[in-house]
């Protein structure tokens, strides 16, 4: 597992977002590594991020993998260039859909470890799936279709 | 249109959901009423919800149409019962499964306002489909399967 995070990676100007972005004072703050052929992240909601009581918020765990899906799409952007995160230009895609399936309720008070694997990589868009895990059990599911951003979107 | 939310009706212990819930200081306070036969909320997103330089956090406008599409469930379900939202008991939903397309980026610093149609009310399950319009313009699109929250829950 590469000890640097792919969202550290993104420019710093495009690193506001509330997911993922390290300039953001609000933000989840996701970090999305590679661990062997998946991605990897980590997230412990706050005691806010409730539905009810006891179970973490649905929005939340959308807004996990939204975030989880568009750096894993970066990362396996990279590896299909056969080139590391630390090379230019860099990689940052924006997500043209989701789909989640909540399995389970999700227990409050746990980390959460989202685990992606990479469906198809084509052109500019990267599919992935990521399944949210409290306690070693999957408890939602995910479809991230992530594409790169239009250069003219900034 | 109502003047009176859906989610005022919700039993006060299950009201501090980080999407919808008036007990949650953190929360985003969505509020649903019914409008002609389609269901409508209106939402702000604040700066620290943004994407990229300019447009919304797609995971916010996943957490908006989840739940304006639970809200827009409890609706439909009173609906069907030929009941007010003010009677008993009360309707809760949890969302059992969430699909958003983002059609276009979505603007930040104006009002968006989700748009319901309920699509099927089956047993303890509802369907919608939500849109997300900023300025007049529908930039999202959602479909929420709800289902009424299992009373061993909580």
């Amino acid at each position: 597992m590469n000890n640097i995070p792919v969202q550290d990676y993104y420019p710093d100007e495009l690193s506001y977002c509330n997911g993922c972005g390290r300039n953001n004072e609000y933000g989840h703050h996701i970090k999305s590594y590679w661990d062997g052929n998946e991605t990897v992240a980590h997230f412990t909601p706050k005691d806010y991020h409730i539905a009810i009581p006891g179970y973490v918020y649905g929005g939340l765990i959308a807004s996990i993998i939204d975030c989880h899906g568009t750096g894993s799409a970066a990362l396996a952007a990279y590896h299909a260039e056969n080139r590391e995160p630390d090379s230019l230009p860099a990689f940052r895609f924006v997500t043209a859909s989701l789909q989640i399936d909540y399995l389970k309720p999700t227990p409050l008070g746990v980390e959460l470890e989202l685990r992606g694997k990479i469906i198809e990589v084509k052109g500019r868009k990267v599919i992935s799936e990521i399944t949210v895990s409290a306690n070693g059990e999957v408890t939602a599911r995910g479809k991230v279709v992530a594409v790169q951003m239009p250069e003219n979107m900034v």
